[in-house]
């Protein structure tokens, strides 16, 4: 197949370009002493005082041609590790949303550990998604045990590739402990490190603030795998067009991509952006507008230009409910970056501009997830599919349903969903007139009652419990009243909804 | 922009010579006694006791490479006349549901002219759409006057061009005669005639009807403008594969194109289909899955390889009501094709597979089609808008909220949907926590309630309701009980749903 494109290759060569002269001219604030000494190391004009950092073209080329051109990231169970790119774009959840949706009430609150342990064992049971990136925050964490209380409340329900931010160093110290605490020694951890950090690099407008930029040398020192995300805000830090945000959150990407070289040559990077505009009419922020999927059709050909694997924040939504808003903003820019031949997408589980986390929504989006793989997945042809002699045998006014190739093919030909529904409107009604978003947490509740055979082991769970004093619970258990919808009782939701008069309105 | 696609030239030309080797060998059912005539007539071999017309390959490449390379579609008022291929999809409703949404009750009734009249009026106004291809059917209509209740309806309340398929000649007639009542007079009318029609020429697998046959062949005969729809449904009418679907469908559209050139040198088609899989697992029809959306882009290569316009039903979905499902379903296909460069879009309006219309769904897939359109407006990209002075000049840590350029470009960088909520929660739970299908079928009803600018004038619709006796009234005027949503007094829909004690529950 062949991608979707916007730009010619002389205007990437003009982003390209531009990139290195803003870099070379303007230059970037740096906060972080350490970085700024590596970078005068290697070759980059600096100024301690006023903490600019310019870095010659030739600088930047050398360093950025040492970026490799895939990433591995691996999970608890060696069997999903993941290493892109690939034929299929890698789909992750998207991360650290303060609140969620309680499942009982329907009203958001802040999110806790528990919560994280539930959504792991669904990621971890969804096909979907290849990367639980940690999808919310944990309100009841501990204060010394931010991130470690996220992680362990991930990795103990989830087998597939996790990864989250964390805020220091020392941070990542505790979660790299988390890891061998698993593994049952510092040596069988090192022998195949299966967690993988995040990093935001940079503060747009070309500013890398003093924690993360130390978090990210102190990761590729360490060979540890992480990737950053630079998410520029479209009006108010980078120019109001795709071309001006594009050539400005290259240059970003190109600054810290050389710091990671500098840092040690092979850091495996993911061109990686959550580039979203203002709306210039009050200034929201609006992730779910079209134009990030537009931002990232572009970011795809930067990325193939670079020879690296391109990602991207997509099918985010501003709707604050699982509504038609929240299906289409979700469903279109992920199929836009997916036919730009995206890497890897970030896009499950969340609402509200990234501000909470819902249980149906993540169920939801899996399944989009899906229809966006099956998109990749190509049009199966050849001589065998297109069938000619089937179709001369068939002949006109003839029946292809009970044909050997249709009954070999009707498992595989098409994608099958089992959140959306198919059924004639006489059934649908008879099955309670349901929404998907009611199907979708009823069948997040149905996951989540049962026992997660993913679960980390007794053993290993003691030993992490021994160490550190006060961790919480992590288990994925469902909470008392998370009962399933009882949908066959109800109304259908749109004529409860528009009834006025309190009355019970039913199709007759 | 380069488009997405598929297929390889050599698949494309196996497509074709397999389509050629389909007619020759295997041929095709003609029911209509004219068009077989027409077919033996110029070079076809016709057997008329089995009405199979085996057409030789030659014949086929002669006439095919008459269809021309444009079609034209015209509207009462010419300044929405539409010629494409045109560098921005053109974008139609879905047409002849049976049912529609009753923005009362919210629940599915029969639909009527006045129904129609009402969605004319509203389709008039929404930029989203080029052409309103008649939504419902009219369950009040004479029964000498189905299509012509139809039209009329349409014709009333919208300038823009309006299509719809009719059942025979004598309806066609009718409705011909409808547009030369509006101009004054039959010469006035065939100066610029403006009423579109459609046809389904094929019924799959590779069988030409009767009546359809004979009002395609009459469309061509007198220069009228229609363009016909092809809809199979892969695993019953066709082979389950993608490649096979193509293959069948595009043999299909050859002998169509074929006898509509044998019929006029020149007539204007559209590569146009609705290619729907049926679900293997109980048969059921599934326009909302992703394949028809997979099949559009194939579509597109091979309309491209014909040099004629490429159309497609895409934007269905299963789903009964404006739900996420709606939403994704609606929001992928229709931009899958889009990427592929598709030109003709058909999108709006329906639920359940086509078998309902309902306001609000208008209102959102009109937005959706808003994004699509910005999507192939393009990047934009220029020196000028890549901002490498203003970036340098905002420089790092700065803001370009206030920069000249930022102003100038506030109004067109991105698009700005009027329904997609941007808020941020705490007032949009002051709003009244509403869902887009509320706040969609609001705005549906505001619009109804003012006046219809583009309403008929009263001559005009005196001469037709002196001529054609028992016709409708077509008027968009609300109808008693139609209401706003008074979104303000409601409780979070969420919330409502889920909780199951009966009380109110509110974010505090």
């Amino acid at each position: 197949m062949k991608f979707f494109s916007y730009l010619t290759d002389a205007e990437i060569q003009y982003v390209h370009a531009s990139s290195l002269e803003i870099l070379e001219e303007t230059g970037l604030i740096v906060r972080n002493a350490k970085a700024r000494k590596r970078f005068a190391d290697h070759g980059a004009i600096v100024d301690n005082e006023t903490e600019l950092v310019r870095i010659p073209a030739e600088v930047v080329e050398k360093y950025r041609k040492m970026v490799p051109p895939t990433i591995t990231l691996r999970g608890r169970d060696s069997a999903y590790d993941i290493t892109f790119p690939r034929e299929l774009p890698v789909v992750a959840t998207a991360s650290s949303a303060p609140d969620i949706v309680d499942p009982a009430t329907g009203i958001t609150r802040r999110s806790t550990s528990a919560d994280i342990a539930r959504i792991a064992h669904l990621v971890n049971t969804l096909p979907g998604f290849d990367l639980f990136s940690i999808s919310t925050l944990a309100d009841d964490a501990p204060s010394d045990q931010f991130s470690l209380t996220r992680f362990y409340a991930a990795l103990k329900n989830c087998v597939k590739p996790v990864r989250t931010s964390v805020y220091d160093v020392r941070e990542a110290k505790q979660v790299i402990r988390l890891g061998e605490l698993i593994t049952g020694s510092p040596e069988a951890y090192w022998e195949r490190p299966f967690i993988n950090f995040g990093y935001c690099s940079i503060v747009s407008p070309l500013t890398m603030d003093y924690d993360s930029t130390e978090t990210m040398m102190y990761f590729a020192e360490n060979g540890i795998t992480a990737y950053g995300t630079i998410a520029p805000m479209g009006g108010l830090s980078t120019p109001l067009s795709l071309a001006g945000m594009l050539t400005i959150m290259n240059a970003e990407w190109l600054a810290v991509a050389t710091l990671a070289q500098m840092s040690k040559e092979g850091t495996a990077q993911i061109y990686n952006f959550l580039p979203v505009f203002a709306d210039m009419r009050d200034g929201a922020y609006a992730p779910g507008a079209i134009e990030i999927g537009m931002m990232n059709s572009a970011v795809c050909q930067m990325a193939r230009f670079y020879n690296v694997p391109a990602g991207g924040y997509l099918g985010l939504t501003n709707s604050k409910v699982s509504d038609a808003q929240s299906g289409f903003e979700k469903g279109m820019s992920p199929l836009m970056g997916a036919m730009s031949g995206a890497d890897f997408i970030v896009m499950g589980g969340l609402q509200d501009a990234l501000m909470s986390f819902d249980f149906g929504q993540l169920m939801i989006d899996n399944e989009i997830s899906m229809m966006i793989k099956r998109v990749r997945e190509g049009f199966g042809f050849s001589k065998e599919s297109a069938s000619l002699q089937e179709i001369k045998d068939t002949g006109p006014a003839g029946m292809f349903a009970d044909n050997p190739s249709t009954l070999e093919r009707m498992h595989t030909a098409t994608f099958m969903p089992e959140l959306a529904d198919r059924n004639l409107r006489e059934k649908w009604e008879l099955e309670g007139s349901s929404t998907i978003q009611q199907r979708a947490l009823n069948k997040a509740l149905e996951i989540l009652s049962t026992p997660n055979s993913a679960a980390l082991g007794a053993d290993a769970d003691a030993r992490i419990r021994a160490e550190f004093e006060g961790i919480v619970a992590g288990e994925s258990q469902l909470q008392e009243g998370w009962e399933r919808i009882d949908i066959g009782s109800k109304l259908p939701t749109r004529a409860r909804r528009i009834n006025r008069r309190g009355k019970a309105t039913q199709r007759h």
